[in-house]
């Protein structure tokens, strides 16, 4: 098993990508490329050297993290884009980023590829529960997603959720206004009457605020509201934290409490929540194990991320995909599935 | 100025709405109009007795938390339905219902109406950020909002602002995936342009980890996004609260801290936090002062919501709108205005 990591993507990179592989390296049984600039990954590097199950591959090129998508596929010999062309020619078995997420999406599509039969790519977030991980997606690769893209994720994320959280038939929600059938949006209305088409585990709908709650493995929405729920998530809990640290200097003993629970709690909380520790997002509907790690991705985050990539693979998470899946699309009723317009890329 | 109260809406009713606007009745300078079953309201009285500044008006009928709007509309003789029809024959200055969100628009829209020249009605919520607070709108009466109604958001939003956070020029944002002018949805996109044509202080978009940084007055997002919104920021606190209670169970140090820390900083902050804390929500586009509280608003949520409902009337927020958006509205590029679809209640 060989898995591409774009050294240069995110915003510790190339020091926390390497140190992360290297990490990865040691227990998870697979061998990882290295891809970016020489020199600077050197650099990282005990002693210089390479470890054993880790090489490198030169690319003379960076994407930077906001640099726009139609720019970063111009950058033939980028990290990004050299990585994604050896997914590509099956020189490895998946790729990982932490780099810019648009770009990284924008290229899947392009060189990677989407898988036939699917018409869209989208990011499958792996969330903490109350009861163990959610799937969430799409976390913001297609917005304007047609009832069919509902579909797809639906099939996709249950396949992933089978996998990843070990279990034999995913519960599958949409991330609704209401609980009622009749509720919501066009789109995901008619998206409801599509999937109860299909023989997936489908819940109905549920709300914003029974995304940690447990009750399902797969929550569907367009990606522009995956987009704001996990931004909105996750800074929903630093500012009420932020709160908490204010309001633990108001008193002295709270001043002493806080002093406690800032060493040992509060520090394990903080890992447990920490958004990039839950590491990568599979981008589902790309033609390869494609990851997409947190731009602010730490080498521990790197490595969980890395996990994630090498089990995917092991399960075979896109080879049952591709098999499966685009015939169950085709077999849906053809005017539910019908186009208006064309997506849009977020 | 007076103010009818729907006695019989919320999940705490009519105990916790009647006890809130006694607290009311004390000190905003108002009279208030309890609209619904007289016994059940005069068993939640001091005495069975009203105190001064407070009246009864009977209503026969309640619609429950969960009932549909279209069974709640024909419920005539309800607290919700002749509350509303107080307000639309001017009997009173302002309506207050922590009633079922859905049936409490369409009652709005139904029996009070809305505003010449404005299309539709949007919830807009007072945020807490770092630096203050925030409206969000819509939270959650229009889904498939059009461009169009994005312009409506931003010119009440805007109104609204000034009067309730006291400023001169209120900056507004629209929620979206990214901060370029061309990212996100195609409606985002259109209303960008739109917005971009008004005197509004517009600073284009902003994301989902923005939300409470305090970098502007009012955010706009369509009615969908807007309740996940609410919902996932209101869910996420709650959770990572619930993880650290599990932290501070975990060590005997971090258990005593945990002791002094929830009887003290955590009382507070809970309170700080609490959604229905910050009470109402002005429904804009709407003919009156209509305000909506939490379904769990408890006596104080009420107080707090009656105060900002109080105000609405002292600063003439609608009366305002009323005056001057409609206006502007209409003198926008009628090619960008144009709608091809109706929007979809939520």
């Amino acid at each position: 098993m060989r898995v591409a990591v774009d050294a240069m993507g995110g915003d510790f990179a190339p020091g926390e990508i390497v140190r992360g592989t290297l990490l990865a390296a040691r227990d998870l049984g697979a061998e990882f490329v290295l891809v970016g600039n020489e020199q600077a990954i050197r650099a990282e590097l005990p002693g210089g050297k390479l470890p054993e199950g880790v090489t490198l591959h030169n690319a003379s090129e960076q994407v930077a993290m906001g640099e726009k998508a139609t720019r970063a596929l111009r950058k033939q010999d980028s990290s990004l884009v050299v990585g994604a062309r050896l997914l590509k020619e099956r020189a490895v078995d998946a790729f990982f980023t932490a780099g810019n997420t648009g770009a990284a999406v924008a290229v899947a599509l392009t060189v990677v590829g989407k898988l036939p039969g699917i018409d869209r790519a989208y990011i499958a977030v792996l969330m903490p529960t109350t009861e163990g991980a959610v799937v969430l997606m799409d976390g913001g690769a297609t917005v304007d997603c047609k009832p069919r893209h509902f579909v797809e994720m639906a099939l996709m994320g249950s396949v992933y959720a089978k996998a990843r959280l070990k279990v034999d038939s995913p519960r599958i929600a949409i991330l609704n206004v209401g609980e009622e059938d009749a509720k919501g949006s066009k789109v995901v209305k008619e998206a409801h009457k599509l999937i109860r088409q299909t023989d997936l585990n489908f819940l109905g709908n549920t709300e914003g605020d029974r995304l940690f709650a447990g009750e399902c493995e797969v929550i569907l929405c367009d990606g522009f509201v995956g987009n704001v729920a996990l931004k909105v998530a996750e800074s929903s809990v630093k500012f009420a934290f932020k709160l908490l640290a204010r309001e633990l200097r108001a008193r002295p003993l709270d001043r002493l409490a806080g002093l406690i629970i800032k060493r040992s709690a509060m520090k394990r909380l903080a890992r447990d929540l920490d958004y990039s520790a839950h590491g990568g997002a599979l981008l589902l509907g790309i033609n390869g194990t494609y990851v997409i790690g947190h731009g602010k991705s730490s080498d521990t985050a790197v490595h969980q991320a890395l996990r994630i990539t090498v089990d995917s693979i092991r399960f075979g998470v896109v080879d049952f995909i591709r098999e499966s899946v685009p015939r169950e699309v085709a077999g849906l009723d053809k005017d539910l599935m019908q186009e208006d317009e064309a997506p849009t890329q977020g």
